[in-house]
């Protein structure tokens, strides 16, 4: 049975949350129209500048990551603006499907974990007709992270406005706005921060920010968030709890230093791909573009998804995911994102040579323990 | 200084938070795809039906309730659609700027904090151009509670949708969406209920739902949340800590029960009245509309809103409203909604009454205190 208060959490996304971040929305009373509060709010504004390392504008939605997408979509276009998605997984496609609401979208569509041809992006921006072109910068669904910079470029040469979807990178994969050419970079509070699920964030460049559309949007409308933050306040009413949360997370992150989260975010990751390799199982994606904040396995032959996952969690407390779509029952994926430790990741990779034994899943005793071990 | 763990917190919304349902979202893992939470999801709709009092369909938003107003009037209605918007507060008057980005609004505009005309209403619906009517039930900024009922049979008779913000009414005024022909009903977290601020809810009557628009809203589509919570699920990723919460909040509204709650809710606003009177002061609104939910009070010559509630908090930390708009400085606000108490009320007035003393403000010593205690 999973119990919530104790287990190795190892999603990608919603992660574990510290005490500290849980703590921090026990109030019983708070008002979000106070001194008190809007000293919260200035904190935030700084903390978020620090996490998306900009001096770019801000801003942060009471809602997930998909409110956040769709704030950066409808506040930049309108129907009968063109926008070019760029997909090689579901959240690229889940871009579209929202574009589809509030603009006129194209889909350039790649195979599922590959990489995504930047030839026929060049090829697809000359037609001059695009207001904005969007990607999903590390693909959940895959364990891909795409080239955001080198896109951008492209994206920029061509004169469009470029969207990045960096809910589950900001905060750990280097993400640089300016640098990629990103006009709205989105981050979800419960990824790379480590926060509770419930808020999600941008920051965005003075010129999106000023081509926005005023009369597209009501609760999500971006002008009004940034304006409102930097009086320390919100347009609406605020999830009081989560912005507490996020405050805290912030703070942890800025005391561990952004450098040192990215870098620890690597090395678990380098470390979870040799024990995927010692274990002799494949990654999902092509490796040269595996993220860094989760891992894409596919199951070796005969291991059932739930099976697995279900002993995992009901033996071991271990809990990781499936995979989506397509690829369900065929792919599991551990993240190792946010406050997740080296003691974290050599549990899982205990618990899963475990699990494997018992599904009589022939492999070397102990080597992926050994690779993570090796590298602590 | 204000001590957010230890006040009298009598705002009219964020309320007071119990210590159950700030505890409930202390959980430092929890995934939103589990078995676990979809037992959460299940309950809550369960638990959402009850407090609406109905069998309609029911929705929770990851969102303030502007969110949840924004999602009822952008699924029934879009660009072309006429509604009209009744309002006699800054609430009534939100409604119709946010109805102006989706569709095409009227504005049927009545004094703050008086009665609206129905003849007025009878007269404009007559024109038959009405696809929806909204109404806010309990106007927040001026303490007033609108005819609902008559209101919705009158929309009713020319066949329009009835949308019915009963933000800071719902739980803790009496709602029968069936009875008053509201299509959709909309509640928010951190009124009523006790639970902390962030999300909003809607009941939706079966002819609403089949009326709403697929593609005018994503991340407020209120088919996909309401077929989603059917199953048990949520459509994007939810508030995970605030859904914990808000269930946590509506169990202790059951327990209780919704009746019993609504009638402490009448009593303490009828006690809270008799000590206004009992202090030679005067309500804002027509005494004949004034809601049970908060009371908002005429400052009497003299007082100075910020002096009276900076001392009432930083001397006794009790926490009230002041006023917005074109009656900021001149109206004071308390709520008595939720888990407000009897305790909370008498220890309100008499720092009340400690505080108009320290003023200079002439009034019988201990006659607010007394005509609370005699309804105890």
């Amino acid at each position: 049975m999973f119990d919530p208060q104790d287990n190795v959490f190892m999603l990608p996304g919603p992660v574990k949350i510290h005490r500290r971040v849980l703590d921090a929305m026990s109030v019983p009373s708070m008002a979000h129209r106070s001194e008190h509060f809007k000293a919260v709010n200035e904190e935030l504004r700084e903390l978020l500048k620090y996490l998306f390392q900009t001096d770019y504008d801000v801003a942060l939605f009471s809602g997930s990551g998909t409110a956040a997408v769709e704030a950066s979509v409808s506040n930049l276009l309108r129907k009968g603006d063109k926008v070019l998605n760029l997909a090689n997984g579901k959240f690229g496609e889940r871009l579209n499907e929202l574009s589809k609401v509030f603009a006129d979208p194209t889909l350039l569509k790649f195979d599922w974990g590959k990489s995504m041809d930047l030839g026929a992006l060049e090829k697809a921006m000359a037609s001059g007709k695009y207001r904005a072109v969007t990607l999903c910068h590390n693909e959940t669904s895959t364990g891909v992270t795409n080239p955001a910079k080198e896109i951008g470029q492209i994206v920029k040469k061509h004169g469009a406005f470029f969207i990045l979807d960096g809910i589950t990178s900001v905060g750990g994969i280097p993400v640089h706005p300016k640098e990629y050419g990103a006009d709205v970079v989105i981050f979800g509070s419960q990824k790379c921060v480590g926060a509770p699920a419930g808020l999600a964030g941008i920051c965005v460049s003075p010129e999106a920010l000023a081509a926005m559309y005023d009369d597209t949007s009501y609760y999500l409308n971006i002008k009004k968030h940034v304006k409102k933050l930097k009086e320390g306040d919100t347009p609406w009413t605020p999830a009081i709890p989560l912005f507490l949360a996020m405050r805290e997370a912030l703070r942890m992150l800025k005391e561990e230093g952004i450098e040192n989260r990215l870098e620890k975010t690597r090395q678990l990751a380098e470390a979870t791909r040799a024990g995927v390799e010692a274990l002799g199982l494949q990654l999902y994606p092509d490796p040269k573009i595996a993220s860094n904040t989760l891992t894409a396995i596919n199951y070796p032959e005969g291991i059932k998804d739930k099976e697995f996952r279900n002993m995992l969690r009901d033996r071991y407390g271990v809990i990781i995911a499936g995979a989506q779509d397509s690829i369900k029952g065929k792919v599991f994926r551990i993240g190792h994102m946010g406050m997740c430790s080296w003691t974290d990741l050599v549990a899982t990779f205990g618990a899963i040579e475990a699990t494997l034994s018992r599904m009589d899943y022939k492999f070397e005793k102990g080597a992926s323990v050994a690779e993570i071990v090796k590298r602590m």
